[in-house]
Parts: C-alpha cells; sequence; structure tokens
C-alpha cells in the first residue's frame, strides 16, 4: 500500500525480505537468508535512487538509521566485520545493506551480492532472530 | 607517513589508487583500475575500522565527503548508477567505496569487487580523469 509520499515497497525487495521495524524514516526488513544475518533499510521515500538524491534530513536520518542497525547486528551477531552499502544495479528503489559478515560464511571475503543462493530461514530461526534483533534494536536505541 | 594521529594509509590502498585531494577527514583517492570510475575515501583515522565506530562529528564529515564524492563522480561521468559500500574485507582499514556503475561495464550487474581483474591507466588518462574530478569537485563543493 502506498504511503501519502506515494511510497510503495518495491515487489523484489517484499518478496526478499521479512518486516523487522517501521523507523523514523526507513523499513528496517531482515533478508530471508540465513546464510548471513542481513538487514535491508529502504528510506519511505518515493522515486529515491541515489543516496545524494534525499534531502539533508533525510540523509541524515538514513544515517543514523544505518548506524542503528549497524549497532543491533553488532551486538546481537558479533560479527567479524560489517558490510555496508547501497549497490540499486539490480532493484532501483534505494536501500541500503548491512551484512553480517563471518570468516565462515558462504562468499567470505568476496561480497554478498550474486554470491550463494539465498538460503530462506526455517520459521522459527526467523522468528527467534526477529525477536533478538527487535530486543537489540530497543537496547541501543539513542 | 604517520599523521598527528597515527594515521598511515594501508599499502594495499596505497598501491591501487591515486591520490586526488586531502579532505576534512579523508584521503579522496581514484582506484587505478580504469573498467569504472571509482573513488575511495579513507578517513585520517588511526584503527577505524566499522562507520558507526568513528566518532559522531566524523560519522558526519564522512557522510558529508561521502555525497561530494557522489555528486563529483555523477557529474563528470553520469553513470547509470552509483555504487556505495564499506566493506573492509579485506583491507581492515575503514574506507568508502564510490563505483560509478555503467549497463556495459565488466561487473554490470553485479559488484565490482572480485569480479573484472583491474586495468590500471594509461598515465595520460589518470591525468586527464583526475583534471576532470578535481574541477568538479571544486564545482559542486558546498
Amino acid at each position: 500500500m502506498a504511503n501519502a509520499d506515494g511510497f510503495v515497497l518495491h515487489p523484489r525487495l517484499a518478496a526478499d525480505t521479512l518486516p523487522l521495524r517501521e523507523l523514523a524514516l526507513c523499513s528496517l526488513r531482515l533478508m530471508n537468508d540465513a546464510n548471513y544475518p542481513w538487514l535491508l533499510l529502504v528510506p519511505r521515500v518515493s522515486d529515491a535512487r541515489e543516496l545524494h538524491h534525499l534531502t539533508q534530513p533525510d540523509q541524515a536520518m538514513l544515517w543514523r538509521e544505518t548506524m542503528l542497525a549497524s549497532r543491533a547486528l553488532e551486538v546481537t551477531c558479533t560479527p567479524h566485520k560489517l558490510n555496508v552499502g547501497a549497490l540499486g544495479n539490480l532493484v532501483p528503489q534505494l536501500h541500503v545493506h548491512i551484512v553480517a559478515r563471518f570468516e565462515n560464511d558462504p562468499a567470505w571475503p568476496g561480497p554478498v551480492w550474486g554470491a550463494a543462493p539465498p538460503s530462506p530461514y526455517e520459521p522459527a530461526a526467523a522468528a527467534e532472530l526477529v525477536a533478538e534483533l527487535t530486543a537489540t534494536l530497543d537496547a541501543v536505541s539513542d
């Protein structure tokens, strides 16, 4: 459903992710891929395509929410490294990836995009990770 | 050479890039790879590894310089899409990639990291692109 701005989540992003939390600017979603703990931030701004095309206040809020998601992923998963990126070569709707990387994950040390085929979570595992991330988001929020 | 903070550019980043400009926080460098117009921002902060570990003022400045580099690359190269990312799986020193992507580039639509082998610029081509980017940076600076 569209919001007041006409924003509708891209169907590919909707299909690939599970809802986690609606933040001030972005939909925070969990990529449905058990290969990596992987969050997605999608600003609810219609037709946004590049980071630097956002308004200054939206840029500041997107950064803030990216840092929040980074902290939550670090605390929940204690990864070896975080990968943060906005690519959008395949899905034009602006979205930011925050991926927890481990030295034994299927793409290490390469990037996750286009690497291993997605491995959807078992429902119980998805529910558990969503609950953990939600609790951590509350704990690390400013 | 180390700065007052003890920062030294990682030798791998030094070897892979050409200097473009010293900004307030970051060294802005051009990846020496003619496959893609590709900028690198390296905050001159020793031991920085994750974006969210930077101080708040450094985070704000890094964002500002990332947007500046994005605008300069967009104006100079008119790419189909920008890819912006901080990965650091291979080189632990914090650095941000800003890559101008084209639908006929060697990695499209995949990510550039780990895709085609780097193709170093001819000296004249490097000098020309550095001059163009430098002029654009002046024009698009706030």
